[in-house]
């Protein structure tokens, strides 16, 4: 049982903030020990690779279970409807695989607290 | 010395995302503990209050001390430019209070745990 987590952000004009987002996906590899085998980016729009493609490049690297999870800070419509209707279409294509939407990052409880623990350090 | 700690997000035309940062700021305040006497919200744009006045409003009710928090994922124009712009003749207007800015929320060295910790969660 292979299992990859997808990073999904937004996408930017700004390619520091798609990188921002890729570094946090690699940070997310090394301390993912053995709850995925691999841990990989992908965005809703103006940055590659795209969900449908991301999702994609987990299964031909092995993958049985996708995990997409919205890096994203509210329910809005992306979380809602945007990012399902780009994940529907690979659950239907592969039918023998688990492709799941974890809840979004702002829904975590523990966001409260690493803010708060944020907060503390000194301005940039 | 009364502290205040100030949750600042981007604002949104959907009311419900507004309010699901207002209710995390109550959460913190719930959680904060001895280290802020209040927690508050206000919002770049498109949503009330505006910084300037959730400044403000730290302020009359006592602060010495206003740390803004930006709820955001990534060091765009907003986090770099925007919210310092903002800030900045608040700062001017108070001398003898300490208003700082903390690091954004994509800066915390703990999302990494927290999106692998929230993505073994059940869909939604």
């Amino acid at each position: 049982m292979s299992r990859a987590l997808l990073v999904v952000a937004h996408g930017s004009r700004r390619e520091a903030s798609n990188d921002e987002v890729r570094a946090l996906s690699a940070l997310m590899a090394e301390k993912a020990g053995n709850d995925y085998d691999m841990v990989r980016t992908a965005f809703l729009e103006l940055a590659e690779p795209l969900i449908p493609d991301g999702i994609e490049q987990c299964i031909r690297d092995g993958a049985d279970e996708v995990v997409v999870m919205p890096y994203f800070l509210s329910a809005g419509r992306h979380v809602a409807k945007d990012i399902p209707e780009e994940v529907a279409p690979k659950q239907a294509q592969y039918p023998g695989k688990k492709i799941r939407i974890a809840p979004y990052l702002g829904a975590a409880d523990g966001i409260a607290e690493l803010m708060l623990s944020m907060s503390q350090k000194g301005s940039e």
